[in-house]
């Protein structure tokens, strides 16, 4: 709509640019990252923090979770040991050590409100500090708790790629495939896909975008595999290209698959890539499911990279 | 936009694919649910826990939810066994099982936040592991909390479908037609509709699936009923079949329905099917609403089953 | 795109249907409710029940809350009295009614974990049974807390609609327009409106629809008012009529508009209508906002309605 | 679709009319906030609440939620105080000020439910109200809960705009450019750019609006910075300006920018203006990223700005 009037191609470049691209060895890694730092930001940006916290590994969550459970216990138990541990109706002891236990699980019992009561405040500056404490482990927890639902029913695709794109016979040419499944239970509807090649061309300083053509980019669902075919013909950059060349050219294809998922009831993204190196040539997919005796179709996950050796055309 | 230029004709099979298709009975199921079993993954997947737990009966996961429960209190109520119940400021009791449910229920005091205090943790081991158990309590419940709002407000359409398709007399020919409504209180918007015919041709040892032209295949909303036809002209492939024929071939009727629901607020699919012998000839629907004297519409949703017979066409 | 190739009209109805709607006073209520009853359902829909809990009334929704609550704690109390009231580290007291609030209490106690501990189980059953209830417990207020923020954070659109439509002059002709501003502090962005007429035809018995042509059917935002106009040209099926015509064909004007919320991220739509003796003739709408001497824009949300006299042409 | 027949350009408007526009300063300030006051509306409106209480600072909620929790404990202490401090067993003091302090630590107990229970209700009035405040407690925290992870998982886009925009050389020609990164983590996909210029035509009393034609709209992803490109060729209404006409309009960018969140799985939108006076002529920006030996490509967010002299064309 926008689109500028002399405008004469397309731009294929899908946001990266072409220019100082010299000695990047992938653009997209293999499980959908961008090969790209950013720096200059300060370290602690709170609308980042969304986004570390529920992307991080559940182990570094949950440590994280205990750790902060401990410090912040241990600054309470502090407050309550200053205040004077005989406000907790607990008798002094001699141990400093046992005093601040004493108060640590005090605290504890606060922030979580369980609250057994057998220690627990008796004065004025005990009873406001565990006031404040509780309404403080209201709210924590308020983001703990939302935190580790919002990581868990956080929707994102899950989808398994054929570790090797291929070079396979197709029709009377040959075309280059991959192949992918869902490997989640939940249903993907109106799956798309797009599929760019790009590599660094070292006589123009310049990387190169192909937006590659292929036989279907969409499918209404995904309840099997599908295989994702790019024909090598006449509108190919890469027709007449032998596999040596190919593997000189140290490319790198970029593939993009969005769909909307049944479960989450939200449209979902993934990205992944071949470098040139994960293509094999001269091979063709095995089918993964078969009818079975009892009416169903059964699917093998695990034969989704299974593939066998075939003569090319040409 | 991708689409390859020499392809033919556009794709049909909607993500199914077309070979090794013998002896399946249907495609999908009346419920919605694909007829494929995915097979060679882990018993237990992370990624798929989610959607399991979140579709599963209320039944199974209230079940699930106790199991757990009791599970959990029992496993922390030997850790306290195993300290020693009188750190827990309980008489110990000559009788093992008197101890073990003291443990047990100050257990499920502890992980539920409800902490009476009668039991309660007077030791520097009890006071740890109770402080553990009171921070797993509010984790495991954040998830369970979580789901269980997740559950009860999952955005999916509750669409009742016909209980057979019809084949009708429509203008100077007849149509396939069947009939959905909303079963819920809640608007659907932008109701689309997809119909697709498939059979397996054991000649050419192929699954054909043919795209149906619809009279309509778009409702800005879906107050009362909306029947879907497709008329059986020159462009239908079944055009000039009979009921005997239409039987013999066995095929299947594919619907894809989507809408957007105005109480979840999001985009919601549903599918079905009819297979052939679910098809009845030579009936036509009843209309299932009525204006009333308080100057309201009425719909009987029990009514939307109901067609009677009505000579064909042709 | 499914669109049968001969059919020589597109379909206006909205998805209502034009047969059997004799003596049906609107279609769309003016809050934007459809004027229908779905009838020959059972009593109790679970998949009705979100719906439900989410759109009745705020003070119905807490009346339901504590009601059910009284409800499940007058449930237990009479089991914990069952059990034997003296389990509960209760004196029994002579009065029964003293016994049932001090069991009644302790439910409350137990189920909300606020667990104070004076009263508290001592023995094996009413252990057991307060356990149960402290799951309960958690589980059922998952599900009230979830409905609370859910109800809180619904997002659907606050749409102020002007009072009456009116017809105004309009370049050389005339026009109906009506205005509508967003009653929210939040931005709505892409806002998209949609505009059918209908009436009934005695004659034919039939319900008559007509997609009215807009000046502007798209906004990018709505900051300030927007005043939507159809105008009464060549186009249009009102062309001609006159004010005593427009009141005897007693038609509606039927009004979608759509757009994404900024503050909710998610899509809105709304719905209202016009009767025609909700029109006014030659009137045209007073402009609601003004530039300000702080260099901000002021907008009077209770001058939307206003509109002064005005010849119309023709 | 429904746009009119004689209709002779599209509106560019945005949706904020052209007429008395006088004297405003800007329509859209730098945040992206509009530059509008909605008056005459009654001071609570409950539909924006929940816009308010998501959109104020942090610092301002945490304040709010403080002041809401000592307020409701004062009410609820001075309660239990004229029912009788003695029902709460604890020891009436003569000082006031000690009844009323236990009757507020025990209220702020009762509502967080924490529940110590040495300060407990032991009548029947302390119990129904304690009763009552407990699940005050639940629902009043519920809606907390929700907004404190409401609000720090809410998704909007936090874009990095240059401080000003440039006028550079653009092939033969000059082009307006500014520069875009996404500050989050989080992946941008499918981002699409809208740029509008705007300025009030003293003669005509009358605001103008131009949709201003860009060399790209769209980029598939934002890993690195985007630079937003208006050649100032034929089609550009700023075609011919020198610098000194350009300040002495006195106009105004609107850029809106749309895009799809992959952290937060939802659609996000941004805007943003650029003043005449914000646009510095004759320079370009540098080049913000680039390659690093571990083949990564990094990028300086605090280099987006950065830009330096350079001779114009023309």
């Amino acid at each position: 709509m926008n689109q500028l009037a002399q405008s004469k191609e397309p731009f294929e470049d899908l946001g990266f640019g072409s220019k100082d691209f010299e000695g990047i060895d992938r653009l997209i890694h293999k499980n959908g990252q961008f090969n790209v730092k950013k720096k200059g930001m300060p370290w602690f940006r709170t609308y980042d923090a969304y986004h570390r916290l529920i992307s991080m590994s559940w182990i570094k969550f949950i440590l994280l979770v205990c750790v902060s459970y401990s410090v912040i216990n241990l600054i309470f138990a502090a407050a309550y040991v200053f205040i004077g541990i005989e406000e907790l109706s607990v008798t002094r002891s001699n141990l400093k050590w046992e005093n601040l236990y004493e108060a640590f699980f005090f605290s504890s019992q606060t922030i979580t409100a369980v609250g057994y009561g057998r220690v627990n405040p008796t004065g004025f500056w005990s009873g406001l500090v565990s006031s404040v404490e509780s309404l403080l482990g209201l709210m924590v927890f308020a983001l703990i708790t939302g935190l580790i639902y919002g990581r868990f029913s956080r929707p994102h695709a899950r989808i398994l790629y054929s570790e090797h794109a291929i070079v396979a016979p197709y029709q009377e040419i040959n075309a280059l495939m991959f192949r992918v499944a869902n490997k989640r239970s939940s249903e993907l509807i109106e799956v798309e896909a797009k599929l760019v090649y790009t590599y660094y061309d070292p006589d123009h300083k310049k990387r190169i975008y192909k937006n590659l053509k292929l036989e279907r980019n969409k499918v209404d669902f995904l309840p099997l595999t599908w295989t994702i075919v790019h024909p090598l013909d006449e509108n190919s950059p890469l027709q007449g290209t032998n596999e040596e060349e190919f593997l000189r050219q140290n490319g790198e294809f970029l593939i993009l698959l969005k769909g909307f998922d049944d479960s989450f009831s939200q449209e979902v993204y993934t990205r992944s890539s071949y470098k040139n190196k994960e293509v094999k040539w001269g091979r063709k997919f095995k089918i993964a499911y078969q009818g079975q005796k009892d009416g169903t179709l059964a699917l093998w996950m695990d034969s989704l990279h299974d593939s066998e050796e075939v003569p090319l055309n040409g």
